[in-house]
This record gives C-alpha cells, sequence and structure tokens, in this order.
C-alpha cells in the first residue's frame, strides 16, 4: 500500500480510524468460550462490524504473545482473515521492535511474510540498521515510536540535547532522511497535542499513527488542528474504547456504535477533503 | 534468582558465559529435520554440550517468531527443559521489549508466568511505566538497554544532552533508581568498552549483560578490565560463534569446543573470586 492509496480510503470512510485489536480472555464475552479459538471470533465480529468505519486495524502483539502458541495462531488467523475479507484496510502489527540487523530481518520476515502485515511500530533506540531491513520491503511501512502517549514518555524522549531539541525530535529529524512518506510513519501520541505543530514542520508528509483517543484522555480537535496534511496524514487509534465498549451478547454492535461516534467526529473534519 | 546465586554459579563454573540460542531453520544441520521440532532438538543437544560452561541461556524471540507459532512452541519447549534440567541457569528472553503499562503487563505474564523466563530485556525509549510490571515479579530481571553493540548506537545513545551526558547515560542513572541489583540489570555491548568504567561509576553493583564478542568484534579483556565488579557483575554472550561453531553432525560438540574457549578465557580473570 502507499500514502495515495490509504488516502482514498479514508476520503472514501471519511474515516481516518485505526481499531486496535488488544483482546484479553478475561474481557470477551464469555459465550466465545464455546469456539475453538475465541480470540480469532471476537476479532472477526469486531472486524465484521467496523470495517466500513476503520481504515486500519491493529494488533498489539502483546496480547496474542501472552497466550502463548494459540495467541499466535490466532494473531495469523486474524490476519488472513482481514486481508482476504477486507484487502483495503492497512494491517499494523503493534510490535514496538528494535534489535540488531540480523534479528530485525527475521522480526521483518515474520511479520511482512509470514504474517501479512503492512506496517510494523518500531522502537528507536537501537538506530538505523534496527530500523533499515524493514524499509526493504516496497509498500510496506515501519512505523518509528517518535513520541508516545504514556506518562514515561518524560524519562528520556523529552530528554533535551544540546542541540536544544528533544529526543523524540532529533528521533523524527533523522529517521526521516531514512526513507520517504510511503515507507515510514510516527507514532505520535495524542496525549501531547501541543508539540503536532513542531512535528510537521519537521515532517510535513509522513503519516502520524496517534494513539491515546479515549481510555488515555487525547483529544481529538487538537491532534486534528495541529496535525493534519492535505493527504490527512493522520491514523488516530482507539482500542479498548471501542472493542470492549459492550462486554454481552451485543458486543459487536457496541463497538460499531463506539466506532461510529468516533468516525461521525472524524467526518466533521473532511471539508478540505472531497472524495 | 538472585544476585548471590547467580555469583555462586559464576565461581562454581569459572565462567559468566551467556549463550544466545538464536537457531535458524537455515543453518542448522540437516540430519535435525528428522524430528518432529528440529528447532528444540538443536537448542537441547547445544544445551546438553555446554551447560556446564555457560551460567545463563539467552533466546532471541524474533528467531522463534519468525517461524510463526510452531517456533513459539519450540521456544516453550526449550525453556522448560532448561528450567527443569539445568535450574541453577539463568534464562533470558532476549524481546527488547517496550510498552505502556497494561501492555507491558501483558508482556510480563507471557515471559514470567507462561514460559518461566527469569530476566528480559526491554528497551528504555517508553521509560518507566513501560518497565514497572517487570519489576513486580520477585526473583526475576529486567535487563535494560543501555548502550547497544551495533553501529545504530550512535543515532541515538550517544547524543549528548544540555547536561553534558549522552543518552544511554541517563538511562543508566535514571533506570537504576527504579530497581536494585536484583531487579534491573543492563545491556552494554563489547563493542564500546571505552564507556565501561563511566558506566561503573553510576551502576557499580547491577550485572551487565554484554553482547558483541566474536562475530561483532567485541573485546574480552577489555570488558572484564573495566567493568567487572566484586560479584562479577559481567554476562558476556557469545551466539552464533558458539552454536554454528560447527555445521555437521558434530554441531553440539563443536559448540562446546567453542564454549569452553571462551570459559577458559573467563577462567583466568577469576584470581579475585574464590568458589
Amino acid at each position: 500500500m502507499d500514502t495515495d492509496s490509504l488516502f482514498d480510503q479514508i476520503k472514501k470512510k471519511q474515516s481516518f480510524l485505526c481499531i486496535g485489536l488488544d483482546p484479553d480472555e478475561d474481557k470477551i464475552p464469555s459465550h466465545l468460550f464455546k469456539y475453538d479459538d475465541p480470540i480469532f471470533e471476537f476479532n472477526k465480529a469486531i472486524v465484521d462490524a467496523t470495517h466500513d468505519l476503520a481504515v486500519a486495524y491493529k494488533p498489539n502483539l502483546a496480547f496474542y504473545e501472552a497466550m502463548g502458541a494459540k495467541g499466535i495462531v490466532s494473531l495469523e488467523k486474524t490476519a488472513v482473515y482481514i486481508k482476504e475479507n477486507y484487502p483495503e484496510i492497512l494491517l499494523i502489527a503493534d510490535a514496538k521492535r528494535g534489535d540488531i540487523g540480523n534479528t530485525a530481518k527475521m522480526y521483518a520476515r515474520s511479520l511482512y511474510e509470514v504474517m501479512k502485515f503492512d506496517a510494523v511500530t518500531l522502537s528507536p533506540y537501537m538506530g538505523f540498521d534496527s530500523i533499515a531491513p524493514f524499509l526493504e520491503y516496497e509498500g510496506k511501512w515501519a512505523i518509528i515510536l517518535g513520541v508516545t502517549s504514556n506518562s514515561g514518555a518524560d524519562d528520556f524522549q523529552l530528554i533535551e540535547g544540546n542541540t536544544g531539541m528533544p529526543l523524540f525530535m532529533e528521533v523524527f529529524r533523522k529517521a526521516a532522511t531514512w526513507g520517504n512518506a510511503d515507507q515510514i510513519m510516527f507514532v505520535a501520541g495524542a496525549t501531547r497535542p501541543d508539540v503536532f505543530s513542531e512535528i510537521r514542520k519537521i515532517v510535513p508528509d509522513h503519516f502520524l499513527l496517534v494513539p491515546g483517543i479515549g481510555a488515555q484522555g487525547g483529544d481529538l480537535d487538537g491532534v486534528v488542528e495541529k496535525g493534519m496534511n492535505s493527504k490527512c496524514g493522520l491514523l488516530v487509534n482507539s482500542s479498548r474504547g471501542i472493542i470492549f465498549a459492550g462486554g454481552d451478547d451485543h458486543f459487536a454492535q457496541s463497538a460499531r456504535i463506539a466506532a461510529h461516534d468516533l468516525q461521525d467526529a472524524m467526518s466533521n473534519h473532511f471539508k478540505l477533503f472531497k472524495s
């Protein structure tokens, strides 16, 4: 996928919503346990109920790995189901990987070749050679952590360098030289809308994956005002606020209502974009 | 496990060797493919041949995840085999994880509870709340990336802050306040022995996990001279240099010889420690 085809989907759906598929065996409806793979059934129902409102799905791999090998099977089945049934959807592996070259190659193979993800989140701490293997796949995105939505972001990301720039801005500046907007996106947390104007000066064209709306208290309007570019340039994620909107037999319908609320709020910002 | 019991094992074996179990289906001997789980058989043979020379094993999860769900089964079987047969061994998950609190909790559950690892490598980029869930398990270690052995470490880890300290030293300084030497270790690459003296001023007691000896060209003597403390305080890792020392039917014997060479070099530094 490239920026233009992602933007086409965004215009068509009047949405830049990414839904985080972070299931938890303790939270999914009990009636799903009659199936062989309750996690897959949960994801499938959520995706079927929301695919016209979202442009991307983002399973966080931790939630699958916590279930051992059967969790990986559920993840693989979910990825295959989405790509076969909704091929226009951007499928993001929220993995936050970052390791030396030969190991990064193994992760790229796992996520791009074995599981067919379109994009993967990566930590920048280990630098260029930990990212490079992910840039070699045409039509795939490396999504690099810039400034995250959690409180711990203060610990290192906001440390000011002797250039007067905080670390996360150095990450945007340097990583933007590693690949263009069809190769790299960045994570920028919605809990810090004040930094989006500065970020856009450095990366005007790259898409930003924005977590932190909903449970973490981020502000959609502030993010749009300061972060949107001429091809939207935003993917705003919600996970728990959508997938666990209702915990009963009608969980998928509740998820649709929650997703629709966000899509509706997003559509108000689409005056600039004609589909 | 705690620092004292790890040090007891180190003195007994006259070794601070960690062996990286990073198998690759393209590199393991072909005769292993007659077994149902060739990767597990490979690891088992390596461990059986080297357990008296090494104090820790460190599977890098990427190599298992690249094989999909069956890779995770191989990993789980390897972890169980080591803990059941060699309970004194420190078992490290080289995962380099780093994610927000609720996700970090899932990773901690997966690696410490499901798979029974004693320690896990973590990226510091997302700060304290991405590490905290790993510190809640007594007898387990969070191993935080400090300064890594790869060339990309220059990109961000060496950026000088306005305190005059490079980023990686800020990581050592701040993370050392999050937990004591029984809770936290740090990664420090053998390719940068010049920084070990500075590191020891900040973290005199914490163990350092040291990759980069062997294939990456690091220097054992330099690391020992500047990094060893009164309880050794070093775990020096070798992966490919040991497990792929020989590619034929005698691969385990070749691995033992390579491990013995390193253990022998290490034993020369043990004059200070009486077992």
